[in-house]
């Protein structure tokens, strides 16, 4: 509401003010990104930027402890190096002015200028660079480790109170659940077992009946015929954790064509297919495949060699299929048969689109072609899960790929800020020419005043702000740190020297503060991956899975076994009362992780609490 | 042992050869620096090394996946950019070798040359831009805080596995000498107070009587008069707790001129300096004294006020130490007392001499001047300590120091491998001229080989391998990483292309390695910083001491409390039986840290047996 009351009234002054022919700053519009940020959708987004504002007054201390030994180590450099007229290599005048010595000395924490900053004085006298050491040592290592420290223990701690605040109001939530279900069985107040049944058919309608049998084992654990408060309390929990239902499902070809599908040489062909040699030959062949990608695409050879390399992929995804149930081989978690086939199938049309474009109009499409290149060496990744040790860290980095996009979405918004509020400032000022260009100054990037800049010189002129792509790439640029004292004095050159401030305020919002996120995150996401332990919930399920006869080892685990819960057999284990039931081809297992490590076990503290609460 | 072996077979060969005429290389030197890590003290080094072979192998995964990651991005590179005939800023070949791209996209992992390597492509087509997003995302951010993750969970877990078995070994070791003192006690074995305290004296000989005391009564609980077993084993931890005697004490003034030094004004003195407005005045003066550093030293003006703080700041101390206990104001902890009392005092001397000499010579001497100057600056620093958030952050850090120095041995060893390959690689290839130098290829560092490279155009002659100190100095521009590629290539010139390996290889152990396992160990003390639990047995003694009623509040305490142990009355609670003792101006306190976090409270996973073992 406040971002759209600013937004009317920046409306309303600005159109004032242009009928008496005054062309005022849309300042509003660095209100705008705002709105992004309210969509329902983006709730993981608030919550990041709520936990960066309760971040924000810790980091302040160190931010300003670190401003201080900054202009410590600048006015020493004014004393030392102030007076002996020494030049930097461009030949300008070096740590002269205090305020360009604050600004080196910060661009130097960064470490985008090192070690250009440090020659003038070290050719003076060797003894200098101790200076420049202590400088690095105390700013960059101790200054900047301590920003990822205070972000990180700030991150976790924040987070964790929405946690445990979410866990409050879900045990609230579930004792007024309780209260209103509740009926009398002797002395205890419990929830008769057909009750709890009808509420979870309607809580979660999408889990198999036989999942259902199990929850209501583990909260009915001695089968009195309810469930008492206690382990009502934890059935939103439970719901919580997945469980895979395993089904052993015969392949549908056996069952359309059993005898062609059950003969000797079927089954000679699916034992090949499953065998570890089968595995060893593709990883050969993708092997020989990157060689021939290396080499001179021009040779025929080599152009036919791409046929054939298509064909036996294609072979492959068939023969995988034909050995293994189809619905499991593209069941939901089976991420590498989803990519591998995609992949294939994608470089398989670009590679027909291409040919036939190049045999019609003699000519490649770039595009296409680029596409297809692109494609093929994807095709080569699959060379890394066949190895057990890669596939597990490889499967790690998949599962943050979901909270990496909450991070796509902070990054999206600090980005939208800074590029309007970069294109206010820097509009026009500096334009990209095409190395053939005869225009005036196209070496200067069309701005007399960059002339012999080292901006001009990197040929960093498609580096501007005249439109939010190009700033986009910018910002990144900045984001990577390097260089971005080049992009600093370039665009400082064309406008107004204070611009500075613009480019060091990015850099504190997106490299101390988003940046240390992003890798306290990913720090966080691979500890818990290290720490196999599992919560008591989880325990619980998992023990009266086993307890059940139900269970089965990961190293059994085969994957055409993998079935989605939904598909599971609908008559299982009802009412088969307190007999150890034995169904065959059914089995559980607890899906391996929860997308968001850090809502999975709360890093750190150990707080029993926030999982049974 | 292996190491001299080696050293000696080398000098055989060597001085063989050397006879025939043969200049081999001295190879046995890389062994060396195991020498440095052989010495008894440096049993943290070796420590700290053995942690990191024992992260090796994980590490060495996540490293084979990025190397995949790595050329299977370069092979796209080679697809998308090798036929385009690019060209880079400096008008050579862009991307068209493999190994050569290989080279840069490495580079471009530690960002060292962004945003260049990708400008020949965007310049070519915006849409390139996306390779180098995925690059840097992949690869940069992910693989790089991947390593930082590996080795921040190696290096705790190793660690706490080595204290693990150091509190075991205590533990078998403690059992024994209890075995050897003990004696029946009805039905218990138990080990008499007298025989208690005759031991605690032999192994603890510097501690106090009231510090035994102390012991005694937190190991004999309810006062039987002796120790029973569970009791002893703690015995070991509980004198590693450092306890702080403090002591209410006169001041020696007030003893030997009693009249004058409690007189009405002396005491009106003593009240002003305790008033925080004394604190706030000298702060204000700090200020003004930063402002006048900053401003020109010519002006007489100016070099006369320099006479007035310093006048100033030595009155500051004189008072201090007038009001407050001088043992106490200078005591072991008093961190800041020490330091500014020191830095003063040097600043003293030092201006003393450097105006003897001038009005002696009528010139300034260089190096005193400088000293000057940046004693004066660090003088500042002082203003820090009157914040109290401030304090706290700069007490971590000065706590960190210990450690800190390991890792300075750490870097040493690493260092000195490096510089002994490089001064064998690069020895006199690269001279550095002064700049009015007439020497023939002055401006390419005496090699034309290095004419028209990144690295003659950026001045950079004076990092060479020529000695062991610019050796060391270029390892550490290194480290900083910027601009590394620039000196890899350099020095690639001026040798042989393979040349460029030293530096990739230098990279890994250095920055990957060592600089993670610093901010490893930085973000490890702060996480200790901001949990402020204690450990099962300093609350025990804490409660013991609080117990007896000798707690101090931490507010309570002044700072001309504070002594030492050692300085501690011999004849207080000594024989006083069950009576709750109030010895008047005796109290204690835990000392607040071991300079060691991780072994204070090993992080993360609670391990209860840890401290009580």
């Amino acid at each position: 509401m406040v971002a759209i009351l600013l937004s009317l009234t920046d409306l309303a002054i600005y159109g004032v003010l242009r009928v008496y022919g005054v062309r005022s700053i849309r300042w509003s519009r660095i209100v705008r990104p705002i709105f992004l940020i309210n969509f329902a959708e983006s709730r993981q987004i608030r919550r990041a930027f709520r936990s960066i504002r309760n971040t924000l007054p810790e980091i302040t201390y160190v931010f300003l402890l670190f401003m201080f030994s900054l202009l410590m180590f600048s006015l020493m450099a004014l004393k030392l190096f102030g007076e002996r007229n020494l030049q930097t290599a461009e030949g300008l005048p070096y740590f002269r002015n205090y305020l360009e010595i604050v600004f080196d000395l910060y661009v130097l924490v960064t470490t985008a200028n090192s070690p250009d900053v440090m020659m003038p004085a070290f050719d003076f006298s060797s003894w200098y660079a101790l200076f420049f050491i202590a400088f690095v040592i105390v700013n960059t290592y101790i200054f900047m480790s301590l920003f990822l420290a205070v972000v990180y223990n700030n991150y976790k701690k924040h987070l964790k109170n929405e946690i445990r605040k979410l866990a409050y109001m879900k045990r609230r939530k579930m004792i007024e659940a309780f209260n209103l279900l509740k009926e009398e069985e002797g002395e205890q107040l419990v929830v008769r077992e057909a009750r709890w049944k009808q509420l979870v058919k309607l809580v979660a309608p999408d889990i198999s009946n036989s999942h259902r049998e199990l929850l209501l084992r583990i909260s009915d654990n001695e089968q009195k015929g309810f469930v008492d408060k206690k382990s009502f309390v934890q059935l939103a929990d439970l719901l919580n954790i997945q469980v895979v239902t395993l089904k052993l499902r015969s392949h549908p070809l056996a069952r359309w064509v059993p005898r062609v599908y059950g003969s000797a040489a079927s089954r000679l062909l699916r034992g090949l297919v499953r065998h570890r040699a089968f595995v060893w030959t593709y990883d050969a062949i993708i092997l020989i495949n990157a060689i021939f990608i290396a080499l001179d695409e021009e040779t025929p050879y080599i152009s036919y060699a791409e046929w054939v390399f298509l064909a036996l992929y294609i072979t492959e995804i068939l023969l995988k299929v034909y050995t293994y149930e189809p619905r499991a081989f593209f069941g939901k978690t089976q991420f590498w048969n989803w990519f591998d086939t995609l992949i294939i199938f994608a470089a398989l049309t670009a590679t027909i689109l291409n040919a036939t474009l190049k045999s019609t109009t003699k000519y490649n499409s770039q595009q296409i072609l680029d596409i297809v290149f692109i494609l093929r060496v994807l095709r080569l990744i699959r060379i890394v899960d066949s190895i057990q040790r890669f596939r597990v860290i490889m499967n790690t980095l998949i599962n943050i790929v979901p909270t990496m996009l909450t991070f796509g979405g902070l990054t999206l918004v600090v980005y939208c800020v800074f590029a309007i509020i970069g294109m206010e400032l820097f509009h026009g000022k500096i334009q990209f020419f095409p190395a053939d260009s005869n225009a005036p100054h196209a070496l200067e990037c069309g701005n007399p005043a960059l002339k012999d800049s080292l901006f001009a010189r990197g040929k960093y002129c498609k580096n501007n702000f005249n439109d939010f792509a190009s700033s986009f790439i910018v910002l990144m640029e900045l984001t990577v740190v390097n260089q971005w004292h080049v992009f600093a004095n370039g665009f400082a050159n064309v406008t107004v020297q204070p611009a500075k401030l613009y480019f060091i305020a990015f850099h504190i919002v997106m490299v101390i503060i988003i940046v240390n996120i992003f890798v306290s995150f990913i720090l966080e996401a691979f500890f818990v991956e290290y720490s196999l332990e599992k919560s008591e919930v989880e325990t619980a399920i998992e023990q009266k899975i086993q307890e059940l006869g139900m269970g089965v080892q990961e190293d059994e685990l085969q994957d055409e076994q993998l079935l989605d819960n939904m598909e599971s057999d609908e008559h299982e284990l009802e009412g088969e009362g307190g007999a150890k039931p034995q169904p065959k081809g059914l089995v559980f297992k607890i899906a391996s992780k929860t997308p968001f490590p850090l809502l999975r076990r709360p890093f750190c503290v150990p707080c029993p609490h926030l999982t049974t609460l």
